[in-house]
């Protein structure tokens, strides 16, 4: 019998597990938001108390699982299985043996732990935008920018695991902008969800108008995503300069990835996307205009088509890796 | 009997030659400098002769090779073995079948072609700083700035084969200054020898100062990797000032490369690495600046080994790979 895939994406607002198939049918999904108080040590049971419940739905053991992934939003120590870092949990999340504590709850199946990006591109290899392709590069644009990177159909993981970090790689040195590394003008302070609003007052201080009410004192709530998504398609003077600044920095990134790995695909996905084709074409345009006639082979630059469960399916697909 | 390793590297100025044993020791060893104003064709026939006078020299026949490396300074297509074009050679060799040209003359050797900074990172792993490492990246800051990429003992080549470019991401779109891909501000216009001058003719108009007689009007004679060692050494502002800017865009993009590709190793090579301790030392430092709390294993930054014939030694690994 087909033994089944167990994943658990672990954010920063949303605890999230699925029980599927190899072809991706997901038969069990559980979604909690109660975990962001909780400690590390009770994270890490409330993720087996899923996996438990989700198994018992089924009617199944754990012996039938191929294996449980797990996906953190942070860096990660790949072949020890431990959290590094997170910005978006707890500090006891801090050198967290992660893997350890869900195995100890299944001894007898394979545990893998990785970040929330590198699930995301096996997600996209493996039932998205890149299925039948063995190399291609998935940028989440998010509230922050990470990639995961897939090279002859495995993740490039790095000597710790943390490759694949190309939001904090430096576009723009000139940058105002610092960003939460501590650096100025990386792909974060450039394009990421976290820097929009500054980038938004900016203009405002340069005299871009708007028709949105947007002003210097709202913008750290008013802009985001949905409003650049409504101002743009409205041809709104600020929204669609913030867009195209976002644009710009990710298609210099894209050309920057492209000149390093010469790779057949980009992925792109996370929440900025869904600004629309009008941001999208740029960040196409942008890199074609920079790639000039370097580029003898067509890339080409597609989005994320397994949305909003790409993580939880990427961790599934850990074991398949 | 163990096969012989034969490597080519056609340069810009140097057609280059060895026969050597798999342990790098050299037997054999042909340089010649006559090729540059001949077609591709005579080129290829140039090529031929040199290794057969080898093979005569040591009285042995082309069955006693393991195989032919042969290396282009310009963009390759590596699957097809096809030179697509290059800045340091005749407008004959766009889309030129090299291999095949080379192949005819050995038709029972394996031959193989592949770019100037891949075979250089293939020299550095197998005889160089790069030894018991199955995983580095080797940049050459020269006249230009490339990079041989390894993972997993492999070459990194991409979908084309040009994979590596890393010369041209973009680190600073503020640059006032375009590079020969037509782009502005990437590694190449602050970093490579082709640049130093319009960097110290703008320090120049910016006021900064040299006891080394630089001027406006003469900079573009005098500025070059020789020149800002000695001006190094004897602190002169301006000489400084241009070996700042360099060294500062290396170690930007070397944080990049850190971020992206996590790898243990970092191989400095190429001309400009000759302007001493001062200016690695500088590379090095900005990489750590930027690096910050983000490295949790320490990543090496080092200098080459394998000297002036990196090129013609790692031609003739490529067999190994």
């Amino acid at each position: 019998m087909e033994k089944l895939l167990c994943g658990v994406d672990l954010g920063g607002t949303k605890l999230a597990s699925v029980l599927m198939r190899r072809n991706g049918e997901i038969l069990q999904e559980i979604n909690l938001r109660d975990h962001t108080d909780k400690s590390a040590d009770q994270i890490s049971e409330m993720i087996a108390g899923m996996i438990r419940r989700m198994l018992r739905e089924e009617s199944i053991t754990a012996e039938a699982l191929e294996g449980i992934g797990v996906v953190f939003p942070g860096h990660v120590r790949w072949k020890d299985g431990v959290c590094i870092t997170t910005s978006n949990l707890a500090d006891a999340f801090k050198n967290y043996p992660l893997r350890k504590k869900v195995r100890d709850n299944f001894p007898s199946v394979p545990v893998y732990l990785d970040n929330d990006a590198n699930a995301q591109a096996l997600a996209e290899m493996t039932y998205g935008a890149g299925r039948g392709y063995s190399d291609l590069i998935f940028m989440t644009i998010s509230t922050g920018i990470g990639a995961g990177i897939i090279l002859n159909g495995k993740l490039l993981r790095g000597m710790t695991g943390t490759a694949g970090e190309v939001g904090h790689a430096i576009i723009n040195p000139a940058s105002p902008r610092k960003c939460t590394c501590g650096n100025y003008g990386c792909l974060m302070t450039e394009a990421c969800a976290m820097f929009l609003p500054d980038i938004a007052i900016e203009f405002l201080r340069s005299g871009v108008q708007t028709k949105m009410g947007i002003t210097v004192q709202n913008a750290r709530e008013r802009v985001n995503g949905y409003t650049l998504e409504e101002g743009v398609k409205s041809g709104d003077p600020l929204c669609t300069a913030v867009a195209d600044h976002s644009a710009d920095a990710v298609g210099i990134s894209v050309y920057n990835l492209f000149q390093t790995f010469n790779p057949p695909l980009v992925i792109l996905g996370g929440g900025l996307t869904l600004i629309g084709d009008y941001y999208i074409r740029r960040i196409r345009n942008k890199f074609k205009f920079l790639a000039k006639d370097m580029m003898f082979d067509e890339m080409e630059i597609t989005t994320a088509k397994t949305g909003n469960k790409a993580g939880v399916i990427g961790a599934a697909a850990l074991p398949l890796e």
